[in-house]
Protein backbone atom coordinates (compact mmCIF):
# COMPACT_ATOMS: atom_id res chain seq x y z
CA UNK A 1 0.00 0.00 0.00
CA UNK A 2 1.61 3.46 -0.90
CA UNK A 3 2.38 5.68 1.89
CA UNK A 4 -0.23 8.56 2.10
CA UNK A 5 0.55 12.33 2.41
CA UNK A 6 4.11 12.31 3.34
CA UNK A 7 4.42 15.79 4.25
CA UNK A 8 7.44 16.90 2.02
CA UNK A 9 5.01 15.10 -1.08
CA UNK A 10 2.35 17.41 0.10
CA UNK A 11 4.28 20.29 0.06
CA UNK A 12 5.60 19.36 -3.88
CA UNK A 13 2.15 19.12 -5.40
CA UNK A 14 0.75 22.16 -3.07
CA UNK A 15 3.59 24.19 -4.78
CA UNK A 16 2.42 23.13 -7.87
CA UNK A 17 -1.22 23.39 -7.21
CA UNK A 18 -0.79 26.97 -6.43
CA UNK A 19 1.51 27.64 -9.57
CA UNK A 20 -0.74 26.47 -11.36
CA UNK A 21 -3.36 28.64 -9.59
CA UNK A 22 -1.93 31.67 -10.07
CA UNK A 23 -1.16 31.20 -13.46
CA UNK A 24 -4.84 31.06 -13.34
CA UNK A 25 -5.29 34.25 -11.67
CA UNK A 26 -2.97 36.16 -14.53
CA UNK A 27 -3.96 34.31 -17.44
CA UNK A 28 0.11 33.19 -17.94
CA UNK A 29 -0.80 30.73 -20.29
CA UNK A 30 3.00 29.20 -20.11
CA UNK A 31 2.75 28.44 -16.68
CA UNK A 32 -0.76 26.82 -17.46
CA UNK A 33 0.88 24.62 -20.69
CA UNK A 34 4.05 24.02 -18.42
CA UNK A 35 1.71 22.42 -15.69
CA UNK A 36 0.09 20.16 -17.79
CA UNK A 37 1.60 16.53 -19.15
CA UNK A 38 2.61 16.78 -22.53
CA UNK A 39 1.21 14.22 -24.23
CA UNK A 40 -1.51 13.36 -26.40
CA UNK A 41 -3.09 11.02 -23.43
CA UNK A 42 -3.65 14.39 -20.75
CA UNK A 43 -7.24 15.59 -20.74
CA UNK A 44 -8.98 17.73 -19.69
CA UNK A 45 -12.85 18.10 -19.27
CA UNK A 46 -13.84 21.90 -18.65
CA UNK A 47 -16.67 23.56 -18.11
CA UNK A 48 -18.35 23.48 -21.75
CA UNK A 49 -15.54 21.70 -23.49
CA UNK A 50 -13.84 18.23 -23.85
CA UNK A 51 -10.06 18.42 -24.62
CA UNK A 52 -7.84 15.48 -25.61
CA UNK A 53 -4.15 16.16 -25.48
CA UNK A 54 -1.87 18.74 -24.49
CA UNK A 55 -2.01 20.48 -27.83
CA UNK A 56 -6.02 20.80 -27.69
CA UNK A 57 -4.99 22.04 -24.13
CA UNK A 58 -2.68 24.28 -25.03
CA UNK A 59 -5.07 25.92 -27.77
CA UNK A 60 -7.91 26.19 -25.59
CA UNK A 61 -5.67 28.26 -23.36
CA UNK A 62 -4.24 30.18 -26.05
CA UNK A 63 -7.58 31.21 -27.58
CA UNK A 64 -9.34 32.90 -24.29
CA UNK A 65 -9.91 36.17 -24.04
CA UNK A 66 -9.16 38.78 -21.39
CA UNK A 67 -12.95 39.22 -21.01
CA UNK A 68 -13.69 36.02 -20.03
CA UNK A 69 -10.76 35.71 -18.21
CA UNK A 70 -12.45 38.57 -15.55
CA UNK A 71 -15.78 36.77 -15.51
CA UNK A 72 -13.75 33.35 -14.46
CA UNK A 73 -12.46 34.86 -11.34
CA UNK A 74 -13.09 32.75 -8.50
CA UNK A 75 -12.13 32.12 -4.35
CA UNK A 76 -11.35 28.13 -3.56
CA UNK A 77 -13.41 26.77 -0.60
CA UNK A 78 -12.43 23.20 0.93
CA UNK A 79 -8.81 22.74 -1.14
CA UNK A 80 -7.61 19.09 -0.91
CA UNK A 81 -4.95 17.57 -1.75
CA UNK A 82 -3.83 13.77 -0.84
CA UNK A 83 -0.52 12.12 -1.89
CA UNK A 84 -0.38 8.63 -2.74
CA UNK A 85 3.32 6.90 -2.32
CA UNK A 86 6.06 9.79 -3.89
CA UNK A 87 4.44 9.93 -7.50
CA UNK A 88 0.74 10.36 -7.52
CA UNK A 89 -1.65 12.51 -5.89
CA UNK A 90 -4.79 14.25 -6.04
CA UNK A 91 -5.84 18.02 -5.91
CA UNK A 92 -9.39 18.87 -5.61
CA UNK A 93 -11.15 22.20 -4.66
CA UNK A 94 -14.79 23.70 -4.72
CA UNK A 95 -14.61 27.04 -5.97
CA UNK A 96 -17.17 30.33 -6.31
CA UNK A 97 -17.07 32.84 -9.11
CA UNK A 98 -17.07 35.80 -7.87
CA UNK A 99 -19.25 37.82 -10.55
CA UNK A 100 -21.88 35.30 -10.49
CA UNK A 101 -21.90 33.34 -7.42
CA UNK A 102 -21.98 30.01 -9.39
CA UNK A 103 -20.58 27.45 -7.01
CA UNK A 104 -17.75 25.16 -9.47
CA UNK A 105 -15.39 22.06 -8.50
CA UNK A 106 -11.87 21.46 -10.10
CA UNK A 107 -10.51 17.99 -9.90
CA UNK A 108 -6.74 17.18 -11.01
CA UNK A 109 -4.86 14.26 -11.23
CA UNK A 110 -0.93 15.14 -10.82
CA UNK A 111 2.27 12.56 -11.31
CA UNK A 112 5.47 13.07 -10.96
CA UNK A 113 8.07 12.99 -14.11
CA UNK A 114 11.48 13.77 -14.91
CA UNK A 115 10.94 17.17 -15.44
CA UNK A 116 8.45 17.32 -12.10
CA UNK A 117 5.03 17.38 -11.10
CA UNK A 118 2.08 17.18 -13.99
CA UNK A 119 -1.55 16.90 -14.16
CA UNK A 120 -2.22 13.95 -16.30
CA UNK A 121 -6.32 14.57 -15.74
CA UNK A 122 -8.82 17.36 -15.01
CA UNK A 123 -12.17 18.06 -14.77
CA UNK A 124 -13.89 21.42 -13.72
CA UNK A 125 -17.35 21.92 -13.98
CA UNK A 126 -20.27 24.04 -12.45
CA UNK A 127 -22.11 22.33 -9.88
CA UNK A 128 -25.75 21.82 -11.03
CA UNK A 129 -28.92 22.98 -8.71
CA UNK A 130 -30.38 20.39 -6.26
CA UNK A 131 -33.67 19.33 -8.21
CA UNK B 1 9.04 8.25 -14.36
CA UNK B 2 6.30 5.64 -13.93
CA UNK B 3 5.94 2.98 -16.35
CA UNK B 4 2.96 4.00 -18.77
CA UNK B 5 -0.17 1.58 -19.40
CA UNK B 6 1.79 -1.78 -18.49
CA UNK B 7 -1.12 -3.82 -20.41
CA UNK B 8 -2.22 -6.37 -17.32
CA UNK B 9 -1.96 -3.20 -15.73
CA UNK B 10 -4.57 -1.41 -17.93
CA UNK B 11 -6.75 -4.71 -17.91
CA UNK B 12 -7.45 -4.72 -14.21
CA UNK B 13 -8.45 -1.40 -13.85
CA UNK B 14 -10.45 -2.06 -16.79
CA UNK B 15 -11.86 -5.20 -15.14
CA UNK B 16 -13.06 -2.59 -12.02
CA UNK B 17 -14.09 0.25 -13.83
CA UNK B 18 -16.44 -2.18 -15.17
CA UNK B 19 -17.66 -3.94 -12.01
CA UNK B 20 -17.92 -0.29 -10.78
CA UNK B 21 -20.37 0.71 -14.12
CA UNK B 22 -22.27 -2.55 -13.96
CA UNK B 23 -23.13 -1.36 -10.59
CA UNK B 24 -24.24 1.67 -11.40
CA UNK B 25 -26.66 0.17 -14.14
CA UNK B 26 -27.87 -2.29 -11.62
CA UNK B 27 -27.82 -0.05 -8.57
CA UNK B 28 -25.76 -2.10 -7.02
CA UNK B 29 -24.76 -0.41 -3.56
CA UNK B 30 -22.79 -3.17 -2.41
CA UNK B 31 -20.37 -2.90 -5.28
CA UNK B 32 -20.49 1.05 -5.65
CA UNK B 33 -19.31 1.35 -2.07
CA UNK B 34 -16.68 -1.47 -2.47
CA UNK B 35 -15.59 0.20 -5.48
CA UNK B 36 -14.36 3.61 -3.51
CA UNK B 37 -11.54 3.96 -0.56
CA UNK B 38 -12.91 3.25 2.60
CA UNK B 39 -11.18 6.06 4.26
CA UNK B 40 -12.36 9.61 5.14
CA UNK B 41 -10.41 11.22 2.54
CA UNK B 42 -12.25 9.51 -0.31
CA UNK B 43 -14.42 12.38 -2.37
CA UNK B 44 -16.69 12.31 -4.66
CA UNK B 45 -18.11 15.58 -6.21
CA UNK B 46 -21.45 14.53 -8.55
CA UNK B 47 -23.78 16.53 -10.90
CA UNK B 48 -25.29 18.69 -7.86
CA UNK B 49 -23.40 17.27 -4.50
CA UNK B 50 -19.87 17.21 -3.17
CA UNK B 51 -19.22 14.31 -1.01
CA UNK B 52 -16.48 14.24 1.07
CA UNK B 53 -15.43 11.09 3.32
CA UNK B 54 -17.01 6.87 2.01
CA UNK B 55 -19.81 7.56 4.69
CA UNK B 56 -21.08 10.14 2.69
CA UNK B 57 -20.39 9.25 -0.56
CA UNK B 58 -22.52 5.71 0.60
CA UNK B 59 -25.39 7.77 2.21
CA UNK B 60 -25.66 9.48 -0.84
CA UNK B 61 -26.14 5.73 -2.72
CA UNK B 62 -28.35 4.29 -0.36
CA UNK B 63 -30.67 7.03 -0.84
CA UNK B 64 -30.89 7.53 -4.08
CA UNK B 65 -34.56 6.30 -5.71
CA UNK B 66 -35.65 4.08 -8.26
CA UNK B 67 -36.92 6.61 -10.09
CA UNK B 68 -34.01 8.24 -10.35
CA UNK B 69 -31.85 5.43 -11.16
CA UNK B 70 -34.21 5.22 -14.66
CA UNK B 71 -33.33 8.90 -15.32
CA UNK B 72 -29.56 7.84 -15.06
CA UNK B 73 -29.31 5.27 -17.77
CA UNK B 74 -26.38 6.54 -20.15
CA UNK B 75 -24.31 5.49 -22.66
CA UNK B 76 -20.51 5.61 -22.43
CA UNK B 77 -18.69 7.21 -25.06
CA UNK B 78 -14.84 7.86 -25.31
CA UNK B 79 -13.77 5.91 -22.07
CA UNK B 80 -9.78 6.77 -21.63
CA UNK B 81 -8.24 4.58 -19.15
CA UNK B 82 -4.57 5.23 -18.38
CA UNK B 83 -2.35 4.01 -15.67
CA UNK B 84 0.89 4.94 -14.51
CA UNK B 85 3.17 2.45 -12.45
CA UNK B 86 1.45 -0.65 -11.50
CA UNK B 87 -0.59 1.31 -8.58
CA UNK B 88 -2.18 3.99 -10.10
CA UNK B 89 -4.79 5.11 -12.76
CA UNK B 90 -7.12 7.48 -14.42
CA UNK B 91 -10.57 6.94 -15.90
CA UNK B 92 -12.17 9.04 -17.43
CA UNK B 93 -15.45 9.27 -19.43
CA UNK B 94 -18.27 11.21 -21.42
CA UNK B 95 -21.41 9.89 -21.25
CA UNK B 96 -25.12 10.29 -22.77
CA UNK B 97 -27.96 10.26 -20.53
CA UNK B 98 -30.67 8.34 -22.62
CA UNK B 99 -33.73 10.02 -21.04
CA UNK B 100 -32.64 13.27 -21.64
CA UNK B 101 -29.96 13.66 -23.76
CA UNK B 102 -27.65 15.72 -21.75
CA UNK B 103 -23.41 14.81 -22.48
CA UNK B 104 -22.05 14.31 -19.18
CA UNK B 105 -18.45 13.15 -17.61
CA UNK B 106 -17.10 11.03 -15.20
CA UNK B 107 -13.34 11.10 -13.78
CA UNK B 108 -11.96 8.72 -11.28
CA UNK B 109 -8.60 8.67 -9.95
CA UNK B 110 -7.72 4.69 -8.75
CA UNK B 111 -5.17 3.40 -6.54
CA UNK B 112 -4.04 0.16 -5.95
CA UNK B 113 -4.70 -0.89 -2.45
CA UNK B 114 -3.73 -4.33 -0.63
CA UNK B 115 -7.58 -4.61 -0.41
CA UNK B 116 -7.82 -4.14 -4.93
CA UNK B 117 -8.54 -1.33 -6.56
CA UNK B 118 -10.04 1.57 -5.35
CA UNK B 119 -11.37 5.23 -6.87
CA UNK B 120 -9.81 7.91 -4.09
CA UNK B 121 -11.42 10.80 -6.03
CA UNK B 122 -14.35 11.28 -8.47
CA UNK B 123 -15.83 14.19 -10.47
CA UNK B 124 -19.40 13.53 -12.71
CA UNK B 125 -20.98 16.67 -14.05
CA UNK B 126 -23.16 17.92 -16.99
CA UNK B 127 -21.46 19.68 -19.70
CA UNK B 128 -22.90 23.11 -19.88
CA UNK B 129 -23.49 24.58 -23.44
CA UNK B 130 -20.93 26.86 -25.22
CA UNK B 131 -22.19 30.26 -24.98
Amino acid sequence: MPELNIPEVVAEVRAAFERYDRGLEENDVPVLDDSFWRDERTLRYGVAENLYGHAAIAAFRAGRSPTEHAARARRLENTVINTFGRDFAVANTEYVLLQSGQRGRQSQTWVRFAEGWKVVAAHVSIMQEKK
